[in-house]
């Protein structure tokens, strides 16, 4: 009887270890095999290119390598949408150009008033509340808004695939980490959900706040000043900022994710990885590289990762799924 | 036999528990005993102040609460000691006044040089190096001098009860971060050793880095630009941007302190806890409050401690021993 059960518990097991493949969101390619090969000579400690476990921090790009970026980053919808509701209490918005043109859904005004129009939207969304009431604010918008194109909802829209690889790398001891060049504040709403990933280890453009005190507590104001754009040469300085180490892994999809990379792979102790996703799936997600939809070039990547040994996702080929079917059909 | 082995064990397990106070460093007095009591509310789940392991993120200001900042904070002596080693390299510097008045240790002109003359300190020695270059100095500093009132290393001069009080917090599943108005590179080289405390939870005054390629991979130089100073009211800005959550404890010692408390102690879920290091024991270290050396003014603090009901430590009535005897006798 005893001998019975301790067979039926090792079949089980090995049954159950079979089936769980925590990558099972990959196609068997050399991108699946180049993850795995890397996860498996950094954590053996027979290899010489272990890592010891306080040093297993790894960084990931957000828009575009984590979640969509095609047509309009989520952030800027967001900000789209929040002009929209607000606008009836502004009546005087109606006389700028920028405000105008969103209100009309005219993107190609909008892309022409450049860094100066895109702060200016940033200011009238993402300015002059409390941080508590734009946490609350982003909530709402995720709560009452879906993706036209996919009908999901914007929280239910993190690439299978990678929020599969943020649990396996986890799983093997590493720390994860998003450095984006998405709002500090507007990530954090979201990252501990949908990626597991915790509100200190989410690092992304930021403005300084201001404190006060207030008749029954105190509070905390969102304003620009001190803002800090976390794209290209600023992603190791934020790494270093707010990590205060040197990465073993970069993730990423764009040549303005290539700074933070190389960051990494100059890393002096430890044999790194370097990812690139690259989007090559029209039907399921997106492609584009030099004619990006927004944002998200990727040229200048492209190269670099043959030179360097960087593995480039190809989305459709890597890719069993791009969302999570039971989140997103 | 085997009842006797299993007595045996009980018994052990008795005399260590029975031994092993991890608050051994403090005194039976209130202090402790109001810390052990948060503590044990915070950790039992039957209780309705119970507070979940993920939101345990406790804060800790440095200088004057964990080391030292009498007669000058370590790292104003690091910068003082780095201008002496740099100076023959720099024979410019004689004709400066602020830098003159250090070669001759006239700290009084120092002083009255004001933030301006501060700035330039940090400025000749924080700033135009690479962050590896910066750590390798400070550790070499470390290496290479002693407190000449103790004889002791500046790494083994962390307060013993506070570092217990450190890994209290920690075994009982509290995140402990340091907030602090020192320099977060300069904190972040020691706090690993000294208190446990991973670079990515030390968060002080801080100026952005530059990135660039070099020959053989790449820089980050730290500049004087985007220079934040972390203090008083910019502490809980600091907490928001670096931790991104409300802290369920704040320790601090000072006035430039309370703006981390007051923010801590309007944490609208949880019962909080607040304490402040008072300097009294001029013998084992200083005493001051109103007449600060240098920094640390306590005066709004000992009043508002009254009003909020948050721990006052007497650093002569609480604390067994201020440093650890095995490391600074």
């Amino acid at each position: 009887m005893k001998s019975k059960i301790l067979i039926s518990a090792l079949l089980l097991s090995y049954v159950c270890s079979a089936q769980a493949d925590p990558l099972s969101a990959w196609n068997d390619s050399a991108s699946k095999q180049a993850i795995e090969q890397w996860v498996q000579n950094a954590t053996n400690q027979d290899r010489s290119t272990f890592i010891p476990p306080d040093k297993r921090y790894v960084v990931f790009d957000n828009d575009g390598t984590l979640w969509p970026e095609a047509p309009l980053t989520f952030q800027l919808r967001f900000a789209v949408d929040e002009i929209k509701r607000l606008a009836p209490e502004h009546p005087e918005w109606k006389n700028d150009p920028v405000v105008s043109a969103v209100l009309k859904d005219d993107f190609r005004t909008v892309a022409q008033s450049g860094e100066k129009g895109l702060m200016q939207l940033l200011e009238l969304t993402h300015s002059n509340i409390t941080t508590d009431e734009f946490a609350q604010r982003v909530s709402n918008w995720v709560d009452s808004h879906q993706d036209q194109r996919f009908g999901c909802r914007y929280d239910q829209m993190g690439y299978q695939p990678m929020r599969q690889l943020l649990d396996y790398l986890r799983d093997n001891g590493f720390k994860t980490w998003i450095i984006s060049g998405g709002g500090i504040d507007f990530m954090r709403v979201l990252a501990q959900k949908m990626y597991g990933i915790p509100p200190e280890q989410v690092v992304g453009s930021f403005s300084l706040s201001e404190f006060s005190l207030t008749d029954n507590g105190t509070q905390l104001r969102k304003t620009m000043k001190g803002a800090f754009n976390d794209d290209a040469a600023a992603k190791p300085v934020a790494i270093h900022l707010f990590m205060g180490q040197r990465p073993v892994a970069a993730f990423g999809n764009s040549d303005g994710d290539l700074a933070m990379l190389q960051y990494t792979a100059a890393n002096p102790d430890f044999r790194t990885f370097g990812l690139l996703v690259h989007h090559t799936d029209a039907e399921r997600e997106y492609a584009y590289d030099s004619h990006p939809p927004a944002s998200g070039k990727l040229i200048e990547g492209l190269k670099m990762a043959q030179e360097k040994g960087w593995t480039v996702v190809d989305m459709k080929q890597d890719w069993k799924t791009v969302f999570d079917p039971a989140l997103c059909k």
